[in-house]
């Protein structure tokens, strides 16, 4: 038995929760050591708590026996946020995956953590409503871990993150304190913010029990461009194009030349413009009521034959969908290009798209390492990829700080939406000021002073 | 020369802004001596910076000298926040009124605090951009209180509030340290969120240097709908019915009848629906393109029309800014019920809007005096007032009482824009639990530990 873990603790926990929901055999601590990145931390211990009372109790014991904490959802985290580094409790959320309370008046849903992204947004359709943040992730990944990352995806560009969708969170703090962040009303000024700092704090700060998100109707219907572009950079002043046109599509994903390499080479061949020489691709969705969104088609049409773009588009949502289905598998795919990655998700000020991609290319041929930089272009959200073996892991490494420096030095930020977890702690002074780092440090203190809450997550030492 | 006012401080502040930037003379205190509330405190002095540079020597000396401050835009404030309740340094933004950034490309502004509200609006509008948050000051508010306050306004039922526009802050600390709350890209989850947890902090936080907002493409076109109703809480029926259309007009704002009979008496009559009997009006304001607005003007007219409601409709500026000249003219038309009056700022989710009414009616029957309840009803919130003379303050006061202890009950806010400032502090733990003001408290705390800045100000003793 770990020191960070008394044998009273666990007996405590056991009584509250029962054998079958308090995991201890190495085997079954198994599943909760790994998330999407890498890294493999074995927990202590892992709890299934299916009540909110369950996880107050946990937590009031954690504070007393000071043990480290992780809260999880399914895991699909890609930077070891939800793992336990220096062993400790998991707590895992999926048995707190109910819907507790849909207003369509109040156009509010009211959810347990551990309920799905991907379900949430069946739950809805049926009521013509819709949750619009959809990571790639969101048919696996959970409501709780999305407000937890700050989680966003291609729709950010018209519709936003996470961050726009939380109302109201109910959090448990290390002790057992229950925290309502503010009442479901859709204004109030009275306590600071409360809300908006946990989302996007990794975990580090409290236990979500309960949120309460904004919703809006579901659009109407969707028409996809798929464009294919001789010139790689081509896209990103596409993109800028249709903005200073007034437009806002739903999307627009960029996938550059060499992500275009590794799905061919995955796929044998890419099953889209296969006769024609291109070097990346433009997916532009646009979305709303018939009329207006048949202006916006007929106006990217006449855009796009201006330009000598050849174009695919679909209105149909199965044909959509198959569209889709190339951009979504290209995180599997890359592994064609190299066994190892570092999967970057950097932004930088849309004016800066271009020079960030010329740079990309230009370590690609210093250092002869495949690099890949798709993305939610539209936001200047890319994500950078640099494959590698472990012979040339030292080159890698010196290509991630190449490719993270400049985006500072672009006005970017070296996270849109995955977060900073364990792996990217190491970069985080590069970003911010010392009087920042400082600031999330004494933040972090007034609500886990004892610091048991996702240790050596987030903040750097 | 009070004692929170050493000369030393004066001198130095003297060195830094020269005579005629720094006010001492209560002739020249007196105009920043009072804002929108009934409040009048004359401060110790009047700073009147200029460059962001200035602003970091001010809060380094007062923080060695340990004199409070006081952030000031315009003034227009409804709760004290802007004044200096304990003495001190009033610094007032008027000067520091630049634009500082517009791109296009990136939809995003860069103002400093004491840019009015009304001029970016102006400014954007050449370029075909929006900044939607629309106080009813909005062309006397500046953004720096703007954001202070996290101002709303009618436009909020479908563009959100001002916590939906910042992006970024620039703030000066107590001690002169300045903390940029982040990069102005449009994604970021490096740091916890801070920029939120300025906005709405009421100055009691920090000192905004520059604000980088998000703007949108301006609608294309606007028709308004001015309706009036027999049944009082019908206007509230219909905003609900219109949501469940999934419809989401840009406002829907209701006027009770105790404000229809203000606005009557102090024009002589209302300049509309003349010949008409009714008791409370809805303005339903559509925005967007030409085509779809078409469609959503006729389901409106034919749900209008079956339900046998007279409305009047506008679709050129001119007519729409005239009905809205009614719906503006309201605050100052309330005096006529009344000398005095308790302004609330409350929000009930929209489920409760006709509890909330009704119970106001009682309450102006049993205590015999006028309840006004107007306000943003598509958001549910409502800007009660109670008038009243000298001679029944003590009713007046029970009432006001009464009012926000229903609102609590119906699962609602006591503010939802306005913000607590000096006048609400009595009132916030009804509303927060203890733990959520002692969060507050340490918060507080992190950003300024000598609580120099506007003390007495959000948080209650």
């Amino acid at each position: 038995m770990n020191e960070l873990f008394p044998s009273k603790f666990l007996k405590a926990l056991e009584n509250l929760l029962g054998k079958e929901r308090l995991l201890k055999e190495k085997e079954d601590l198994f599943s909760y050591s790994y998330d999407s990145s890498s890294l493999i931390r074995l927990p202590s211990a892992v709890a299934l708590p299916e009540r909110k009372e369950e996880v107050i109790e946990i937590l009031r014991l954690a504070q007393e026996y000071k043990v480290p904490i992780v809260p999880r959802g399914a895991g699909t985290a890609t930077t070891g946020s939800p793992l336990a580094h220096k062993g400790g409790l998991v707590i895992c959320f999926s048995r707190m995956d109910r819907i507790l309370e849909f207003n369509e008046e109040e156009r509010i849903v009211r959810v347990e953590p551990g309920v799905l992204n991907g379900e949430l947004k069946k739950f809805l359709k049926k009521y013509g409503f819709f949750y619009p943040p959809d990571p790639s992730s969101y048919e696996f990944s959970t409501i709780g871990g999305n407000v937890a990352t700050g989680a966003g995806g291609p729709r950010g560009l018209k519709y936003g993150t996470t961050k726009d969708y939380v109302l109201a969170l109910e959090v448990v703090l290390p002790g057992g304190k229950v925290l309502k962040t503010g009442p479901s009303t859709l204004k109030c000024v009275v306590p600071y913010n409360l809300t908006s700092l946990f989302v996007g704090s990794e975990g580090t700060l409290g236990v979500f029990t309960e949120i309460v998100l904004k919703v809006i109707p579901l659009p109407q219907k969707r028409i996809l461009f798929v464009s294919a572009h001789e010139r790689e950079e081509e896209p990103l002043e596409i993109i800028t194009e249709i903005l200073r046109k007034k437009l806002t599509p739903a999307c627009a994903e960029f996938i550059d030349k060499t992500t275009i390499l590794a799905l061919s080479k995955s796929k044998g061949s890419l099953p889209i413009f296969e006769n024609k020489n291109f070097s990346s691709l433009l997916y532009l969705e646009l979305d709303g009521e018939g009329e207006i969104l048949e202006k916006e088609k007929v106006l990217i049409e006449r855009f796009y034959k201006d330009l000598g773009i050849s174009f695919e588009k679909a209105e149909d949502e199965s044909d959509i969908e198959n569209l889709w289905e190339i951009r979504r598998t290209i995180s599997p795919s890359l592994k064609v290009l190299g066994k190892k990655r570092f999967a970057e998700d950097v932004v930088v000020p849309r004016r800066f798209m271009k020079d960030l991609l010329f740079k990309i290319r230009k370590l690609e041929k210093d250092w002869g390492l495949y690099i890949c930089c798709f993305g939610h272009a539209g936001d200047g959200n890319f994500h950078v990829n640099i494959l590698f073996d472990s012979e040339n892991e030292e080159s890698a490494i010196k290509v991630r700080e190449n490719v993270l420096k400049e985006v500072i030095e672009l006005s970017g930020t070296i996270s849109g939406e995955h977060g900073i977890g364990y792996i990217k702690r190491g970069f985080v002074n590069w970003e911010l000021s010392p009087l920042q780092i400082e600031i999330m440090k004494k933040l972090k203190k007034v609500f886990d002073p004892e610091g048991i809450l996702n240790p050596q997550v987030k903040i750097p030492d």
